[in-house]
């Protein structure tokens, strides 16, 4: 565990207060000469902005200067989490297995899964199978399931069941559930059309069983669709293990609720220790909610993820839109009086890059006890002169503790 | 290796960018009652201003807070290494070495070296050799390199050979080559007038057969001057070899080129896996190299080195006028459409200090992807207000690959 953890949670008190973070997924946007405003400085937020003249403003990188990160990094940092380190890294194939609201439990193994096309000399010819449609991976995968259903895997006396989970067009999650089972397996998608699909191969001694079971497995799925006129192999990729993170509620003595309509950020959310509540996806319904929960715990993180989707697509006026959809319903969560509140993103999403970036993304942290800096209005170039400064994102954790009343004087 | 940098190595990717690197030698400057603008605040800079109006400000702690680096760690930590790490010193000897043109290979050890003058008791009158003309030190070496040519020392059955090269005035750099050498030898300089020199000695068992060659080299270099009138003795310190650091070209897959007029910066360039191009000492004259070679490299630093002297000189009115000169040819390079260009210093050498200060040096980035700050010129003051803020140098390298898109997102 890292020294900052260590030192938070020897610090940690229990306390009657709530926090808040409200996470606008990709929020932070460039000025550039073509876009001289970001859509938060072009958005009209009369209640963001009043909030941001009693807060604190500054940035939060998220993970490392010029790391562009993922959502999964992107939240660990904002939960607290060094991102970077091994023990905190969350797999390919767990975290779209969270994404599709899998429950991935202890010693489960996931992998990412693509059908693909090959020809009758086994060699690929499409590693997405025709980007299948979505209806006919879900008429695939059920076929799968029925044959996987009941059945044992089994090498050095090590069994394992299996099941396959329909994601988008061509996509599926492989879900490995038994005894013995380790990461350590090679991806068996060869990158290459041409080329035939790899042999699950361990990585190190200790997956040698896993492999084994993994080449079964696939033998069976792969006889299942042998006939499929596209969708005749399989590739897996990312197989991984959910981290054992320390448990946000044994650290800090804290009640985390996840409110977040997307089922990879409850899912990322859980592996943290948080419960996830039950949620619709805009920013109105999951206020809706939180309402309701308001007595059930301390810290409650919300998840608005229409504003990465908008600069995901370069619709900065979606953006904006968006923007201002949350400003109006912004009071309802304010009425609740949260203790400290954060607004802020997980990265930014600039609309001219229609991708996530690795630039500094806003931060507004509001309590009794902020210190209210010279800010005008919620934004990325205000915040550069803000009181919090440009910090690590996973600083943002204890400083909202701290801004809550929840921790201890360290040293005498 | 340091964490960073086994990070960007993984996330590194090939791409069609181009990088600039502009480093004006200390570059900062101060502020003060008697200097009320620094030398870039005081120069008319329409090009630098220009630029700075499309681009992220910033500064650069060059290695840590309150330390003013010499060259070797400045640079070494704007080509993204931490030169606190014992891995990456660049010892002194070898520093002197490169900074002669000398080629220090792998198993090389060098020293710096003095002449010095001793009395008829063997004790130090002149740790300098009266500050002996250039033209002395060059005719000494010569004729100790004609007792030393093809002559081998051997301890142990461990033969080296060595060689010695002028500096300036009563300086020269002492290279041994050959078999079992190591740099743990301690200067034989006993920094006090009236103290013998001391014979070399090994400051750990695994040097002492490098001790021993070194002291008898040192007998025949004594035998050979022994009836000079001042230069009878030489004393010798910073025993070293050159730094095994990752190379630039493996760790991000980047040609890198080093335009630079002196060879330390060369050397240094080339310790980190640059090629050092031959070019003049101008800012003109590099420029000029830069654009016939622009095809043959990703990533080009440019070192120009008259900002320094002007101010270890004290001479700010000279590095005003380096500055205006730098400007006038700035469009020569931004006309190569270089995809991300940075502009700073290795540190500050304020007029007013006459030396290398630890104060944060002033960056300017600039790339399609950069975010438009408010600042409307290229300098100290403007800089502390900018997008970038204030970053230590060793990050400024994954920055660059990220403004170049040379980086791939971490995680999904």
């Amino acid at each position: 565990m890292d020294h900052r953890l260590k030192l938070l949670q020897r610090l940690a008190q229990p306390a009657a207060t709530k926090i808040v973070l409200l996470v606008l997924d990709g929020v932070g946007d460039l000025r550039t000469a073509e876009q001289p405003h970001t859509a938060l400085e072009k958005a009209r937020l009369p209640n963001f902005d009043a909030l941001a003249r009693r807060s604190s403003l500054g940035r939060l990188v998220p993970v490392s200067r010029g790391i562009t990160p993922g959502s999964g990094p992107g939240h660990l940092a904002l939960f607290g989490y060094d991102p970077t380190l091994p023990e905190t890294d969350i797999g390919r194939g767990v975290l779209e297995a969270l994404g599709l609201g899998i429950d991935v439990r202890p010693g489960d193994v996931a992998a990412r899964g693509n059908f693909a096309t090959a020809g009758a000399d086994g060699r690929l010819t499409d590693r997405r199978a025709g980007r299948l449609p979505t209806a006919e991976c879900e008429r695939l995968c059920a076929a799968l399931n029925q044959r996987l259903a009941g059945r044992r895997f089994v090498d050095k006396g090590l069994a394992v069941e299996a099941e396959v989970f329909p994601g988008e067009a061509y996509r599926f999650v492989l879900m490995l559930r038994g005894e013995g089972l380790h990461p350590g397996v090679a991806d068996t998608d060869p990158q290459q059309l041409g080329e035939l699909p790899l042999a699950a191969r361990e990585e190190e001694a200790a997956a040698a069983t896993t492999a084994a079971r993994v080449r079964a497995v696939v033998e069976v799925l792969e006889e299942t669709i042998a006939a499929e006129p596209k969708a005749n192999r399989v590739l897996l990729r990312g197989f991984s293990k959910t981290p054992s993170l320390p448990q946000l509620g044994d650290l800090y003595q804290i009640r985390c609720g996840a409110f977040a309509g997307y089922p990879l950020y409850r899912g990322v959310a859980g592996a943290c220790g948080m419960e996830a509540v039950p949620c619709g996806k805009t920013f109105a319904e999951i206020v809706g909610v939180v309402e309701e929960r308001w007595q059930d715990f301390d810290y409650f993180f919300l998840h608005v993820k229409q504003t990465d989707q908008a600069g995901e697509d370069g619709n900065f006026d979606a953006k904006v839109a968006v923007l201002e959809s949350v400003d109006a319903d912004l009071p309802r969560l304010l009425a609740l009086q949260p203790d400290a509140i954060a607004v802020t993103g997980d990265h930014s999403t600039p609309a001219p890059m229609r991708a996530h970036s690795w630039h500094p993304v806003p931060l507004l942290i509001h309590s009794a006890t902020c210190f209210v800096d010279d800010c005008r209005s919620f934004g990325e170039s205000e915040a550069i002169g803000g009181a919090v400064g440009t910090i690590p994102a996973r600083d943002l954790f204890g400083l909202l503790l701290a801004h809550a009343g929840r921790l201890q004087k360290f040293g005498a």
